[in-house]
């Protein structure tokens, strides 16, 4: 496959471009360039220039609306408020992250409720800044309905990201970002393109039935991560990222996507809680840091990885000598930004 | 095996005759006793009766301080922080939780910190009266190090429980809680005596190699349920449950344990946040209540069941018939409480 090889500036010039050319307003376009360029400077490609036809469809379609401008309310002393007015998670996130943070260090802890809100991103990048301003930050979402309840057939839940941040002493923070489910969608839809069976335990058919078979994991549903714990997790994010916000739940996001059918994001409530690490130490964190660093220090010294490591060490690598994506989608972003 | 049956105000009884006899407050004995018959009376026995020996060895060996009062501490606005002062969890939990519950209804959020404590009972105990209260709760808590990191070999970890409520219209809250581990310690220890294998997944051997010898886990390591994404999990729980709180750490919990070696409790951190489902509803919780329950009735209407649901069944027939336990284990309890 012929590839093309961008520095991070040009990766935020094509996808700016292209946005702009799609209608997006100069604001919401400077703050998807940019988080489409750390997707790609932190080698998540799947979350990066490749989203960006996708964001085009769904503004096309009339669905997404690239000019929002949130609206953020102070819902009370430990709570945030932010209406998406149909834009996309990141702007959101950006309109609503400063009273959040103010919330979390005067409170010490404060929810954010993100809705009429499409995410397309991966949700380490909406709370990275969090811990990056020194906050422990957790994060629900839901997306369309994919898989089933654990003993069910039903597809009720979307692939549900959680993700939780960690801020360090002198280091990035400890970030991590998981769907829900077992496997991504994307992994079954290659598989049934190519006549593969998957592992087991990724999904059931339309009779409830455990199965292999890709295709009829397409037309039944997706199972959960870890069994019925993972499945008690994915209901929680459901009832935080949904129900607690008010936004819409999974089996409502995949009828509004339906109606659609443009290829973009789900409509997805999102809860965000930020902590101070102070909070319990007379507002110093530098004693939580420390002990942060020793817990982390025994697992390197063990052999293990942290979770978002291989993303901080794709950095250096990528800013010093860019990225490399498909022929083809270069063209096609190119062309959508006007040549 | 020789059972005894006890209707719910024996065991009671027998519980708190038997921690009063180790020398437990009466102000203690009536939450503890309280908290074994909830138990019992949910079908939960390995955290009833069975955990009597426990606490009064662990009290015996001056380790836990069964007539503690909990210093409880307005830390902030949505911050509470408890000293269980060498006490048990529940004694520290019923200390805090009207200092939480009100601070989540009047910021919209809180969060309760727990150190100095001695968790030996199941998590969903602890947070089910906040559901009963109207609010949606987390609690992660940590315990003594049996748990490798992900990818590594030495024990770094508890089995970490994790547990979530959320309030039910007209009925119990649904409470979930796991340990964070892929399999109860006490199940690898069955294996052990008995000379079984026990399944893939569950653990590694002293060099992190993956075994089904239950002994060589023992020796090793247990590994998190639901591979690397509920290793995530599992760590979560560590930064929140232990080092956000000041309390001991899991490696930390099992050096103090070891110098005891008296079968009870780990000294564990707990982290428990509590949030109104009506913050973003104009503190109004009837929409999240409509919500949850349409939710619920697609997930039994699927053939799901709800997590926590075998509990709530247990109810009518244990408050009707009692509950059995084995004769050797009464014989134990009334010989503790005084013949």
């Amino acid at each position: 496959m012929d590839q093309v090889t961008l520095t991070l500036d040009e990766v935020r010039e094509v996808a700016a471009k292209a946005l702009a050319a799609a209608g997006m307003s100069a604001r919401n376009v400077e703050i998807m360039a940019d988080l489409v360029t750390r997707a790609e400077r932190d080698d998540c490609h799947a979350h990066g220039l490749f989203r960006i036809p996708g964001y085009v469809t769904s503004m096309a379609s009339g669905r997404c609306n690239g000019a929002a401008e949130p609206a953020v309310e102070d819902a009370g002393p430990g709570l945030v408020k932010v209406d998406a007015r149909d834009g996309f998670a990141p702007v959101a996130h950006a309109a609503g992250r400063p009273m959040l943070v103010e919330k979390a260090r005067s409170q010490g802890i404060a929810v954010m409720a993100l809705v009429n809100n499409y995410n397309f991103n991966a949700l380490w990048c909406d709370i990275e800044p969090l811990a990056e301003d020194g906050l422990v930050a957790i994060a629900c979402a839901n997306t369309r309905a994919f898989m089933a309840p654990w003993g069910g057939r039903t597809p009720l839940f979307g692939t549900n990201p959680f993700a939780f941040a960690c801020p360090r002493r002198d280091k990035p923070p400890m970030v991590f970002d998981m769907a829900t489910a077992a496997s991504a969608r994307g992994e079954i839809m290659i598989a049934a393109r190519d006549g593969h069976q998957v592992a087991e335990g990724l999904g059931v058919d339309k009779d409830g039935n455990p199965t292999t078979d890709p295709s009829a994991i397409l037309e039944g549903a997706q199972l959960a991560f870890g069994g019925y714990k993972g499945a008690a997790i994915v209901l929680m994010v459901e009832l935080l990222g949904a129900i607690l916000t008010g936004g819409l739940n999974s089996t409502e996001s995949f009828e509004q996507f339906a109606a659609y059918n443009d290829g973009g994001p789900s409509n997805a409530g999102e809860c965000v809680i930020a902590i101070d690490p102070g909070a319990f130490h007379g507002g110093d964190a530098d004693r939580f840091l420390e002990r942060v660093e020793a817990l982390f220090g025994a697992m390197l010294a063990d052999g293990a990885r942290l979770p978002g490591d291989r993303r901080h060490d794709a950095r250096p690598r990528t800013e010093k000598d860019g990225i490399a994506i498909p022929k083809a989608l270069y063209d096609q972003l190119t062309k959508l930004g006007g040549g």
